[in-house]
């Protein structure tokens, strides 16, 4: 590449070039794709359509002073924002104006993301909380002497804070996750060892729902990985497969070994945690792994759940290099799969 | 301006471009603050010394292929990181590699601090939910039928339950208040009217800790504001000068009009609430208004505090386009300063 364009290549932001004659003379890839792969050669106002910056630039090409302005973008449902800088330059190959679109969409993100963090955990953790200050009132007051409602109310308020305790673990646990997520996990981990141990702990709670749980295990098949956290991960696939399954469900718990995974570029295992339940919306789907996100927080609630455990789900596979797919066919049920690079003798 | 020098300037992030003898032949300002005023003609070498970079710049001048590494800047303590975007370009002026550095520093910083935030509530969490699980679990067995201990028990867990719920009320207002930050409130509200209904509300708190506090209302002061936001301000301000400034401690609470502030290039006015307390050690001041920042963590818990408050305020002020001043003699006390724009006849 050759003149202003290898220039505008080399700027690691959308760029573009406006001549003498007001016409689009360069580009770079990233303004193409911000703008639309025909823009190079069109009048600049049919380009760029949003009247601030057709304004900033009209001005510049006119007194040569730098000018900065904002620019909304919006592609398939996705909102982008932009810092303009728009400048007047002059070299022997051409002169006219840059314009340089510097993408604050990620830093705008972040802002509104921990804004709704803080209201979520803060609307998490007002609930029990009324609920506790509640129950220490009456004890204190109509019920200071009425030994059964005394140990009815003392019961629940231990359900408040044991749901305000996994609350805060919960978080802590993401938090944690989300700093590690580039440090890449490098033990070998069994991984059928790892799932049956998930599902020896869990057995009291699938019994007390009549839930029924297959699992072949699959000798000799190692992850590079944290075993706590792989262990997290199943632990919360198979404790939704059983809340979310209803009474008489059917798990089924497989692990395939996938020769050289398309995404992962590398030998992989799959496990699948199917269940017969009642199934998700596909509207539902993208979104479950979203902290806070509940198809019925009311329902989610009422069996103690924070709405954390696919986020954390999604963090850990992330951190392991893998991938988390979701799939179900409403009435008949869902299927979680997690597949994971395999560890390889050369990793030894 | 005019060649690539313009073209440099016109882009928004550090760049420079160096030449076929391997010197640096264009520059932007952006560039010679990062890297120092006098890069200009030196050889890449002297002036950019991360092996990274110069591998990257060495090799990009060889095979004319871009390229991408990181740059790490200290400036007087403060650590910035870049990601450094090298490619080749060949204009009719010159050739050579451009090097462009894409500051990172803030995302990776939002980044950081979400973590610490969320590690910080969990512990601030943690302490008074693992008291109140204690005592339910004392009251359910030991103390069952122990009148006094369950009176005892039922105080101090209200005292914790009162905490966490000030907590998360401290979370939400500075989490709506960081969200309207760009937001500036236009109601005239009334400065001495504020203050006195503060000061009113606070009374009890005050004659509790045996403090005086002299205030000399100024009549006919507006600012353009936010009622609610402005008692806040100055009921935290108020009441770490009772909590910390110790028994039998005076606090003055002055108003003065500014006929034009220097910083806030306006009318504007200042409110300042001096202590004669301990003061504060000179090194803890930069820090005040950090979340969760506390001279002395175990003394402001046993005061109920959670040291959101001066954070609040700080966002407050700014959300008002106002600025905070604090000064300390140790031994002498502290001094709070507010100064605000005043309302003029042209607002109205
Ligand atoms: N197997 C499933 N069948 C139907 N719905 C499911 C299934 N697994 C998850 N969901 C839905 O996805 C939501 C999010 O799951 P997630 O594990 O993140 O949170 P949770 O289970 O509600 O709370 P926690 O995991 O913190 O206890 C659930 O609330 C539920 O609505
Ligand atoms: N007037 C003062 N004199 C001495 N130290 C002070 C004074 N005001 C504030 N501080 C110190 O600054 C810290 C931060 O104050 P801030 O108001 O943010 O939190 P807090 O008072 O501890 O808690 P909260 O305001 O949430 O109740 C305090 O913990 C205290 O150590
Ligand atoms: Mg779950
Ligand atoms: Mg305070």
């Amino acid at each position: 590449m050759q003149g202003l364009a290898s220039v505008l290549a080399g700027i690691p932001l959308a760029a573009l070039l406006i001549g003498p004659d007001q016409r689009i003379a360069a580009t770079n890839p990233a303004a193409l794709d911000l703008l639309g792969q025909g823009i190079g050669g069109r009048h600049f106002l049919t380009a760029l359509r949003q009247p601030d910056v057709l304004t900033a630039i009209e001005s510049t090409l006119r007194d040569h002073a730098p000018r900065r302005t904002g620019y909304q973008a919006s592609d398939s449902g996705r909102d982008s924002s932009f810092v303009v800088h728009v400048a007047y330059i002059d070299t022997p190959e051409s002169h006219g104006v840059l314009v340089c679109f510097e993408d604050m969409t990620e830093r705008e993100q972040a802002a509104q993301m921990r804004r709704d963090f803080v209201a979520n955990v803060s609307h998490e953790l007002r609930t029990p909380l009324t609920a506790l200050m509640g129950f220490i009132e009456t004890l204190q007051g109509p019920a200071r002497r009425d030994d059964k409602a005394i140990d009815r109310f003392l019961g629940i308020m231990q359900t408040e804070a044991a749901r305000m305790e996994r609350l805060v673990r919960d978080l802590l646990s993401l938090s944690r996750v989300e700093s590690e997520e580039r440090v890449r996990p490098r033990e070998p981990v069994d991984l059928s060892g790892t799932i049956g141990s998930v599902l020896y702990m869990l057995r009291p709670m699938a019994r007390e729902r009549g839930c029924e749980i297959a699992f072949d295990p699959v000798e000799g098949i190692e992850v590079p990985g944290n075993a706590d956290q792989l262990q997290q991960v199943f632990t919360n696939l198979v404790e939704n497969a059983i809340k979310y399954g209803g009474a008489g469900n059917h798990i089924t718990i497989t692990i395939e070994t996938l020769d050289k995974d398309v995404t992962l570029r590398a030998p992989g295992v799959a496990v699948r945690v199917r269940d017969r339940g009642p199934g998700i919306d596909p509207l539902h789907i993208p979104r479950l792994t979203e902290r806070f996100y509940r198809v019925d927080t009311h329902r989610s609630r009422e069996m103690g759940g924070t709405g954390l455990g696919l986020a954390i789900v999604k963090h850990i596979v992330n951190r392991h290099r893998g991938r988390l797919r979701i799939s179900s066919t409403p009435g008949e049920g869902s299927e979680f799969m997690v597949i994971l690079p395999r560890w390889t003798a050369s990793q030894g």
